[in-house]
């Protein structure tokens, strides 16, 4: 604590930021936490329930510790959080799970958009935020129990592969829109996101923002690709 | 690892015993995390959602242990679960609650039963076996959430008091009867359970069980109790 260490948090907006970012990544965590925990009801096998048991669970831990930072820094969590409620019931009512399969491939394809934010955002963060931000996306690794059910799956039945080709389609275009939605209603958010909180002033650069949401996409391509489904 | 030490799963009689012992405790903590899960969407506020998510993640600890254990033992731990299963669906069904209030009194009173059971059975079990579960009956503790808001419930609305007291009722009733049907169905486990396992050919003594089932109603009294609660 040497007054030579410049603190991020000095700067109001670049704490606004963090703060609405926080309670961005903790809301959704909590509701991946309640929808897995759903999704989990429709497992074939108990030991199939266990695995997205285990998923939900990891999401629970990530959300602790979000919410557990948003404490130390003397905000209410909750009251962070509440904010993108709406966003984040919109997004589940859309990419509502008919079944097991679609459940886990948008578990995964979740995941995985969630780890990918979490470090195109890491960058442009003080270092205490970013280490959380980086511990938070590792962990959940559930990965591979995914593969194999959903590829199998498709090797039985060829058919499914549309389908869920489909549902992929349809959870990466409304990821897409529920994000562009909180683009345009959070400046501070927006401007921590993009680097510009260091610079006020700056001109919100929303060219920066489609660039990221494009690498997000092309990230989801590829693991489309990886189960064997067309994006 | 010496032959001086007599291994008490040596004995098959107490190996299955304890392999349906650990069935039984892992498949009541995912049913109670699939049901605290589901409670928690009942709750009025993200703050109180968030206290029985932070529950059900105990539940899924505990679980994710007693399979292990099943694991290391060898043994299908979902094969172990799944004779079990029927038991807890009905009972659950029979205990649906039908408000925020109602779960939160099943977790709290359910919670406090399973423990009390935990340290019932951990005396006639195995060294490993005890201390699994005398370790799996601790770090819920969440108990204090739950008798601060349904105090504060009935302070508040005083005929919430007489609804909780019949909804105590009716789980302990329910939770009587579907252990009865497990000493009847299940001979090697209720050895385990009344410390017979090592008394081979032993008479098995239901009076045993009776005591213990109302040490257990005791316990259930008191805590209804301290919430204020007519058992």
């Amino acid at each position: 604590m040497t007054a030579a260490v410049p603190n991020a948090f000095d700067d109001p907006a670049y704490r606004q930021g963090v703060v609405e970012l926080l309670g961005l990544l903790a809301y959704g965590e909590i509701s991946a936490w309640e929808r897995l925990a759903e999704d989990a009801k429709m497992a074939p096998t108990l030991a199939q329930e266990a695995e997205v048991a285990a998923m939900a669970s990891a999401e629970w831990e990530h959300f602790a510790q979000l919410r557990d930072r948003l404490f130390a820094l003397g905000e209410d969590p909750y009251a962070a959080m509440l904010p993108f409620q709406p966003i984040f019931q919109r997004f589940h009512a859309r990419t509502q799970p008919e079944d097991f399969l679609e459940g886990l491939l948008k578990a995964y394809v979740g995941d995985g958009l969630a780890a990918d934010f979490y470090r195109e955002i890491a960058a442009f963060l003080d270092a205490e935020t970013r280490e959380l931000v980086l511990d938070t996306l590792s962990g959940t690794g559930h990965s591979e129990f995914v593969v194999d059910v959903i590829r199998d799956a498709i090797a039985e039945e060829p058919r499914v592969g549309g389908k869920l080709a489909l549902w992929g389609r349809r959870f990466m275009g409304e990821a897409l829109s529920q994000a562009q939605t909180v683009v345009a209603e959070r400046d501070a958010l927006t401007a921590v996101l993009v680097g510009n909180a260091d610079r006020p002033g700056a001109v919100m650069d929303l060219t920066v923002i489609g660039r990221m949401l494009t690498r997000l996409t092309e990230a989801h391509t590829e693991r489309m690709d990886k189960l064997g489904l067309a994006a």
